[in-house]
């Protein structure tokens, strides 16, 4: 994995800051995110619940929000067989009996329900519908379904405790959105065929390349404090089109916070927004360029994709000639570099990660470098980036208004 | 098509502004873009070429970038069969290979190549591949493939020529994100089974409704001068996924220039972003409430989903005895709303867009107000919202580079 950062010099200053809260973080023994990659038994417990489900089932739905899906289906759709696994992760009612219909098609398909809280409303409400569905099929819900929460009361916990569910603990320790190599990522990913191990190795090489969080940290915490509004992150690598979404919610749940930790007015970060190949070139590249000088852009290439493709005669085309024994792949890159270029010199921020190639190792330690990042740049700005306080305000309306109409 | 602004008055001044820009715009007929609702030959065309294509395939692959395929998918996805039309819009080596094997299957695949200028790179390297495929399949190319492309010389103009492909004119005043009531979008969207006379319907009914347009031009602009400057999109509409890039290309590539029509600086507009129902309320919800006030945002709902979804006994969780008797809809509609008065309780601007539901009519309309939203914005600011010079330089360095490896 190579970090590349064109433009911009990162100051001393700025560098020990992001080292010194990298330390901070690694004595933060309360938080088990960063201590996954070391659990055994998170791992073995992981791949024996996924294989004990493979063993009667050859199909899974995850129903789960938020963190609860977004990195399982990142392993899943970067790493595994897609087709073995679905998500539900939106409450459109539409989408919900359509997911539900094709689930139908499988006779074994394997509900995994997901919720840290086990009191999340839409999981309540997803898992009575279910129930209905599942007793109209005359199949035993009790076999049907397992669940992944915290081992604590809750209405999901209650029901799973009373009905003597099959279950695996969410740990009380890892935040939702840093969930991926709990239970929650990892059983869908073993499910789908991804190896754990290759996975776990990646994970942990991530902290071993100490220098790429920092730089990344220092990167990153210039670019706020230039007023860099928006961080984008333009991926020309399809196969892990499912990481930007689960970027995006740990980014900006955990970065954007009202107060410091000391109750102090907390310092503007950015909102990310994620790209995708020379598709986008053709629709966001003018505001890049043109538009306010307010993003960052982060391009994150494959050097495996760059050396495939099929090739070109260059001979079809008046114009074209230059393509001659030129691959697919090469034109590709080709393309993003030249974006990058272009964007640079219109005084633009750019950096760029690139991947050898996506397999498990890579992007295992790709999502923990991620990880680690957020919590790196939490620490630096002196905020909890593992809270959002921020959602609460909504759930309680919801509450209120629905309670309001059920009085009438 | 309701509007609701709520916690945001606009001054007479600003909806002055946008009046005049509105009528500014359908004074411009040097733009053909609102002209294609009134043009009998371009609709009656489109659906000729599709209901000929149908005589003889049962799928098709639309291989375009940008606007090229973001109308067409949008009118496919929200309003056709949409396992009839395939979409091919980036060139990752990867999804290129997947998605012509992937068409493989349909013995009769039609390939409908989109290019405005003809003289897209992407075309040209996707064309060249496909040309090889239907070789090794032994298929008639000048069968299998038709064109839309601006009638005059280009690699893809002079080859549709000397080949004698069947083509349809992409109109030369009718800029390619502006392109939906086209040919561009609807070949596809006859093609998947969508209406082409609701559709326009739908879209003559946006100059009906003259004073949404303003109002919403009017919002925009004092959200500009409010320095928002992101523009959400939050759809509480699965069915209109595809809506999203759609509206991102339009207004990312129109709104953001450097300079004015007068050559001074251009004023600063919005980055668009688009989140997606309940799913997003557990991902960016906390950076909206919390982050820095630099956003407005624009909910997107439909009343028949309001209406729909399984119903509630309320008896099966302890504390959620609220949901008896509630549809699933009801909740996400509740949802959807109590996000939206959190939001404005912490003093960001929200406005709503409100459809009776998803249908050829509604939907021919809700493009046919953001064309207009997007042209009356381009006036109103004095910029060309029509070109895309930012565009270039990145075009311009990718030949340079793969000329320079070329000659080595």
């Amino acid at each position: 994995m190579i970090l590349t950062v064109p433009n911009q010099k990162t100051s001393t200053e700025i560098m020990m800051k992001a080292e010194n809260a990298f330390r901070a973080l690694l004595q933060r023994i309360d938080l088990g995110f960063w201590q996954l990659p070391e659990r055994n038994e998170n791992w073995l417990a992981s791949e024996k619940f996924a294989q004990d489900i493979r063993g009667y089932a050859k199909h899974m739905l995850v129903i789960g929000l938020g963190g609860s899906f977004s990195g399982g289906r990142c392993l899943v759709e970067s790493l595994g067989d897609k087709s073995a696994v679905d998500f539900l992760f939106n409450t459109d009612p539409q989408t919900v009996e359509a997911t539900f219909k094709q689930c139908e098609k499988y006779a074994d398909c394997h509900y995994l329900i997901i919720s840290k809280s086990g009191n999340t409303l839409e999981i309540v409400c997803l898992l009575e519908i279910l129930l209905k569905k599942l007793k109209s099929q005359n199949r035993d819900f009790k076999k049907a379904i397992s669940v992944i929460t915290e081992e604590k009361s809750s209405p999901l916990f209650d029901w799973v405790v009373a009905n003597k569910i099959q279950y695996l603990a969410h740990p009380q320790d890892v935040g939702g959105r840093f969930s991926v190599f709990t239970p929650v990522g990892l059983v869908p990913a073993a499910f789908s065929g991804v190896s754990l191990a290759e996975l776990r190795t990646g994970a942990q090489k991530a902290f071993a390349d100490k220098s790429l969080i920092t730089q990344l940290a220092a990167y990153y915490l210039e670019s706020f404090q230039r007023e860099e509004t928006i961080s984008a992150f333009w991926s020309y690598i399809d196969q892990l089109a499912a990481f930007s979404p689960w970027l995006i919610q740990l980014w900006a749940e955990s970065l954007a916070k009202k107060k410091t930790r000391q109750g102090r007015e907390a310092p503007r970060v950015s909102t990310p927004v994620t790209y995708l190949g020379t598709c986008d070139q053709h629709s966001v590249l003018q505001q890049l360029m043109e538009g306010a000088k307010d993003k960052s852009i982060c391009f994150l290439r494959s050097q495996k994709l760059a050396e495939s493709g099929e090739s070109f005669t260059g001979t079809q085309w008046a114009g074209f000639e230059y393509l001659k024994d030129k691959n697919l792949g090469q034109v590709f890159a080709t393309q993003s570099q030249a974006t990058e270029e272009a964007l640079q010199s219109e005084g633009r921020s750019t950096l760029s990660i690139e991947l050898s190639s996506v397999e498990p190792e890579s992007v295992g330690k790709l999502l923990m470098v991620f990880e680690l990042l957020i919590g790196v740049l939490g620490e630096a700005l002196d905020i909890n980036a593992f809270n959002q306080p921020g959602v609460e305000l909504g759930k309680k309306i919801t509450k209120e208004k629905l309670q309001k109409s059920f009085s009438l």
